[in-house]
């Protein structure tokens, strides 16, 4: 006999640390009432200092459980974020590839998370991916979330089961400055996050990088102060 | 401007060092004559000694790089092969759902096996998959791995670049008999694979969880003898 499940209250969230996807988080928690389970993963990049705030964000928005995965992408290489190859500064991404893109990481990361939706049963995956300021980045398209979640349910058990199974994607229209403004409504403190790919050791932002760029100004536009200290 | 890559005679194989996935790797390289990356992974398995027999079985086929992966499902759980479950004996499997599945498992190893085709312009990914045997494996079912294609070209270059890929299951009709005389055929040595899922710490097999007994009656069907010695 097949069991299917209902709709149950349960979701799986990637969480960096960073500014997106702690924003994700306190949508998940705070605006959709879920119980969340979140998930980091310690893959070899070069802001692995990231993790500490990944684990911080997780307990002020009060998670289910945090967990932090290991999974060693730097011996793939490829990528300015894993391997020997500089952080662009001062340069924002445009509609080519760039060079922080991680092969095929959202794809691997959103695999383990599935094998975590399947084991606890969650009924959804939450990501806080953006194709405004990543438009170069393959896998932050909504047809990618879309064919994920179909080969997700086609190779596991949620599937075979019926269990109801979602990929969410709450801030993949929106600017940065309406990311903010909807965590900033959620009460999430962003003076616990990390997005700088290339912090100094104690973790200082280092300002000029695509990601620091955009939160910066993201903040700048509406008018706030960033709670993150910056060299310059 | 886009750069097309011809198809190309790269593979990223996925090599457990069981008798299956040493049997795709013996037909990709023999067979197919394509240069071969095969990848095995270190995941939490109870029968860790596999890895042993995947260098091997690399070695033997004259691979251009064998590398082996971290990436710890045990903490995920949920199957006998990574969690403190019991691997059943001297019961095959049915159409239902196996305690040896391991949640998500395929989906996780070929988004990995992804990221390394993109990174080395792999034009296929080989993994020994088989619905015969293992009909109760939502992850082994041929319309996964057409997902899967799809799913991998949209989240990765491989896609945006319009690099030819795909995904090679070249035993996933074939019974267990027919496998080890293809295997035989290409001349592989079976006596360095490794099926077991429950072996003892020196890596004798046990003989009798699902893999040893479809392994033991495959070599049986064709009256040839299975290199490997059992305790009965």
């Amino acid at each position: 006999m097949t069991i299917i499940p209902s709709r149950n209250n349960r979701a799986v969230v990637l969480l960096s640390g960073g500014l997106d996807s702690s924003t994700a988080l306190a949508w998940a928690a705070r605006d959709r009432g879920w119980e969340c389970y979140s998930v980091a993963f310690d893959y070899g990049q070069r802001h692995r200092i990231e993790l500490k705030a990944s684990a911080r964000v997780a307990a002020s928005l009060h998670v289910a459980e945090h967990r932090i995965m290991q999974v060693d992408l730097s011996v793939i290489g490829g990528s300015a974020l894993t391997d020997d190859i500089a952080v662009p500064k001062d340069q924002k991404a445009g509609h080519l590839i760039p060079v922080t893109y991680v092969p095929a990481r959202n794809l691997i990361f959103l695999s383990i998370a599935t094998a975590m939706a399947e084991c606890i049963h969650a009924s959804r995956i939450i990501i806080g991916a953006n194709i405004i300021d990543y438009s170069g980045y393959p896998d932050c398209r909504p047809k990618f979330f879309e064919a994920f979640r179909e080969v997700a349910r086609l190779g596991t058990r949620i599937g075979v089961d019926g269990q109801p199974f979602s990929i969410e994607t709450p801030l993949i229209h929106l600017k940065k400055s309406e990311i903010i403004t909807l965590g900033l409504s959620l009460g999430l403190d962003y003076s616990l996050t990390h997005s700088c790919y290339d912090p100094t050791p104690d973790g200082t932002p280092c300002g000029h990088c695509d990601s620091c760029l955009f939160r910066r100004q993201g903040f700048a536009e509406l008018g706030r102060t960033d709670p993150l200290s910056y060299p310059d």
